[in-house]
């Protein structure tokens, strides 16, 4: 069965949730699961659930909140690199049949990854298996390369960047 | 801690992964989490994962494929209506910090809720409870009372209406 490429973006919420269903989705069918999260290091309470169910959660972020290209430090480069040359390794690996590759839409924005380096990644995955990209500002170039694009339009929101993020709710 | 209306609505893929993602996170910290899923009466895989982790989850649809008004049955209308009972139930019970009504919004569009029953969950919803309403073609009004709306819109889609529907990845 073909795997497709799924891309969630766009500046509203529910992205990296979608892929969180996608993943209980997968696992309720005894399908193996990577996530492999770009920009964020402060350990969220949704790893435990995953990490409970299974998935390999891997993170490539640092606790600085990144809110502008100038914010970006040598470490939150440094972590990305690694975090690319992972998740090289996973999809390679072909040991998993859907691999969530968390912000990793963003991280070009932030000139943490490039946009040729996510066209490789989405050249290398194996055949069967589906890869999922999420992040603001998805380049054009990976729209449309992919096979399913969603873009998260806010329409209402109460509250921006990690500020008041509630326990349970947003993390 | 005030609890928030969310609703997830739009024509693209995300809505109900979304809302399964908020679940993984609230059961990350040990809250209580409640589904009541409308228009759906096929088991998918997703369930197992959710209830595995101690979700509640309730169906309150038929095995049939609504697409347009004229393809409603009584049984869809029986269900529908046990489901708006039952689901005002667990809002008023408290029992739950948070409540999923999967395509409630939608379930307008084809008459088996109507919008004043919405806006009667959204009021007697407890003050701590976080409430996620999804489906399409959410109504003006549920969108106005809403705290967080995101619209997911569809840029690109293979398929569509459960035809080709993938297990582990759709359902």
């Amino acid at each position: 069965m073909k795997g497709y490429v799924h891309v969630y973006t766009g500046n509203g919420k529910g992205k990296t949730t979608a892929s969180m269903g996608l993943m209980v989705r997968a696992l309720g069918h005894g399908l193996k699961v990577y996530m492999g999260q770009f920009m964020k290091g402060q350990r969220y309470g949704e790893l435990d659930t995953l990490e409970k169910l299974g998935v390999l959660v891997e993170r490539f972020g640092t606790k600085n909140c990144i809110i502008s290209p100038e914010h970006v430090t040598d470490l939150d480069l440094v972590k990305a690199r690694e975090g690319y040359k992972k998740v090289e390794e996973i999809l390679l690996s072909k040991k998993y049949d859907l691999v969530v590759l968390d912000e990793i839409c963003v991280s070009t924005y932030f000139n943490l990854i490039t946009v040729d380096e996510i066209l490789h990644l989405m050249k290398i995955k194996p055949k069967e298996t589906e890869l999922v990209l999420t992040g603001r500002y998805a380049p054009k170039e990976v729209i449309e390369s992919a096979d399913l694009v969603t873009e998260m339009k806010e329409i209402k929101h109460y509250y921006n960047c990690g500020v008041m993020a509630r326990d349970g709710i947003e993390r």
